[in-house]
């Protein structure tokens, strides 16, 4: 063919690129774990770096290792999302002769069944993540992650009313654990957290730490009953989204106490204010190393 | 040039379209009105009919049509976005002379000012909408639009906490007009009206109407007493999306007293459910005539 | 409970509301169709309307009817998404007692095995899209939907480069029949279409309308030849957003001559010019009857 | 007030937090430079860190210092959205005491006249952005950006149809330098760079840069001639995004001869392939002097 040598066609005085590659892919994945067949519908991003002596990174390449690692060979055997993300993140490195470092991305809806106090079982909607990185020559680092939606009750604004209430309805005084009125609101957290090599993590197991840290968990069908316990747990249980991530980080500790010190892990806590029309925002980027001292 | 007539080819045998246009088209506005100039950057869509015998749309009128109603000639006049949109959807069915329809939708980002109860003025995001289409020999519609957000707090959940709670802490049933705790959120709601020729609707007139239907108004900066009072004002004024609706369709009745029973009125308002990962939704779509029955 | 009267509240002086519901629930949903099982995440909106005397509409019934249709009850039986949509309008309406007018969408990825020239099959993405709609006592109208990417090229910049370099290069005089630069650029169509009563219409049939009406299909893995293939086969092909748009109408009134002449058709295609940074946009909203006029 | 120390709380074995804040803000902003006003709608986000001993940063202070440093006292003063940045997130520092970080992002439209070969001017859509970043006791960094939409036409294809086409067609073989078909499509470039002290960089040049390296600009308005100019130019200068990244850097290094080796540079581009339904992407980052070694 014609063309054969543009992408490897020789530079001079170039520069090197740090990430090349293809994103917004979209592949059906079906993910066996614990006796549970899962279809996730993926979205997929793979990067490789690329030398400054070579014009183009052979992009069909990423495309057509993405098909054959979902597709086929690696179909039966896919064993959750991050996993995929480290076998693709491994071809990469292999048939990008030129490259050095690869970069996997990987974003899917999932769905957990949960029940409510009042005993009824739903479905429930999160996301799933999954990211691997490799350098040539130095091991792959993969990660698993989550996205939760939830409910935070703002323990300021509570006291606050509590304050102004308890002036106007001495009543009140009588009644010091009542939970107050507060602003509450949708939350949507992220959990990241590093896979070492031979420990799995559950994606289920991030996603109830997440759960358990915010004011209260949402459910798609709540009727009267639930919908006031939920409403009350949420106020007996404000948070900010300082509280929501510091909440995760000791949960961390505490379940994964035998992961080394040098698993990454990211928390983003991120709650749509329901008394402003911008965002409030908490993040620790860190390590379990960092988090123990 | 070659191709002057790839576009105007005659077609047998072919169909007529009901809208051919561009989207996406982003452009500066400055709308000067009531003595303020007020600068926007619209996101505009503009769009004709095209009839069974003509290949093409003349696209490329269409982007000069807005580039010179909006950056020449009309710069100076511009009293409203809606006028725009009017003054476009005309030039539109002169210039496309086998057009019988013409449409034309503008969306931009807008602020004005608001004071909390604790007296702090800021300036509050919204956004502006307009909207003109027109049939050939059969006049011309506008519409002025006004997306609000805002707070909802919720009247079932509100009344469900006080029966639980009344029974557990009988000290309650001697507060009997105490606010309780609800779930509240985020809400979002849009207004559209037409504008009747020669009757100016303001947009600020619109956004109060908003504003003044939701549980309570939303703020950019809330110290810690405006924030209490903003809590127990919503909760005070409970409203499912049903109320938020039919509380602006009163209150454009008594505002348009005057306005002719032909005039369109669309509200909509969608609240991001504190509770739930789905949001609660209500709408209608009407006029002023079928309001008043 | 305390509060079951607050939705059901009479009202005396209110408004009708046009559509109350719940949006943005996401599920997980199996088809079985023709032997193949497909596992789709759908986005699912649900409305009823609400009468004048009635304050709120039972949200949360909105929620149990999505629910028990897709996770239990339907399960085994889906056989479409659109046959679900109409499962969830009639559940609707049987509810909401008070409702006469019912109204679902469904909106999920979808993938499709294609085939390059070169031989290479992998999984395309797609999206499918469902709507039902009943109004009481008046019967169920559904529609099936498809969205597609592929690429268009101008036929008018095609022939206007032809006319400039045929000046330039006289050579090209001599070859009339060769295919033309032009700008070529995605292109998302949309197509939905009225399903009638026992005539199933496949979502599949529907995707190769529309990728048989672009300029050219295209493909997640393309090595040289192939790509060169899909551009010389788009220039070969020329398409205005008008033209793809009406080569689906032609498609339809083949392939569906037996459907009555009653049955909805929308067809919607969107270029994202390459040469702009705004779209070019054309659609048809009409019946078979129209179109066979 | 009841509530003051609900953020001001002490903690014990707490964690520290990375970055706390407000996202989605929205603002109007007025920047007057080089003799011109211009008025943007800005979307802003700050941060600080929180250290492990403080239960709560006090996100209300961030709205006030983004009020005041916009609607009053920096009003008349700000000449670039970076300085804007710099100011906000100074006074970041000075009102969080406990924080020993700040952050601040913003984004907004912007229009710049750009006239085609055929002499027509209108205005163009860019995005602006700016990025500050202080470390308490440790200087300021800022950035300004710019996110440009053009075009690329892809080298690799143009050659392998020039191969096939010339098999088929020898007349070809005699104009060599005749540019071919290709896929070209919708490319989003972003270019950012640290801005020294007391050494402006321009924006206007950065989005020069950027529209200047890729195979061609694009323009709203393009009357037939202008539109086959612009796609024969494309095609004479072919581009891989990777191409696109290293000469945005090679003008870079051009322009700004006399920065520091210390300075920052990030670019990414990403084609919105018309022969695929993903992207291509390319990215560096970098400082001035790893690029001039």
């Amino acid at each position: 063919m014609g063309c054969h040598d543009i992408q490897d066609l020789r530079l001079e005085n170039s520069f090197k690129l740090t990430r090349v590659g293809i994103t917004g892919v979209r592949k059906p994945v079906e993910v066996r774990r614990n006796g549970r067949s899962v279809h996730l519908t993926a979205e997929i991003d793979v990067f490789v770096d690329l030398p400054p002596t070579q014009k183009g990174s052979h992009m069909s390449r990423n495309a057509e290792i993405i098909g054959e690692m979902i597709e086929s060979r690696v179909r039966e055997e896919v064993s959750s999302l991050e996993d995929l993300a480290a076998d693709i993140c491994r071809e990469l490195l292999d048939r990008h002769e030129y490259a050095t470092y690869a970069e996997v991305h990987m974003l899917a809806d999932y769905f957990l069944e949960r029940r409510t106090g009042g005993g009824r079982a739903m479905l429930e909607p999160y996301k799933l993540m999954a990211r691997a990185t490799s350098r040539r020559g130095d091991g792959l680092m993969k990660m698993v992650g989550v996205q939760v939606e939830g409910m935070t009750a703002c323990p300021c604004a509570m006291e606050t009313v509590r304050h102004i209430l308890g002036e106007r309805v001495p009543e009140l005084g009588k009644v010091p654990e009542l939970p107050m009125m507060s602003h509450n609101q949708r939350n949507r957290t992220t959990l990241m957290v590093e896979v070492p090599e031979h420990v799995p993590i559950e994606a289920d197991d991030l996603i109830g730490i997440v759960e358990g840290s915010l004011s209260s968990p949402t459910y798609g069908i709540l009727k009267r009953a639930d919908e006031a316990e939920v409403v009350l747990s949420a106020h007996r249980n404000p948070k900010f989204v300082e509280d929501v991530v510091r909440d995760i980080l000791r949960k961390l500790l505490e379940k994964y106490a035998d992961l080394d010190d040098s698993v990454h892990v990211t928390v983003r806590s991120v709650s749509e204010e329901s008394i402003h029309k911008h965002n409030a925002f908490a993040e620790r980027v860190t390590t379990l190393g960092e988090l123990r001292d």
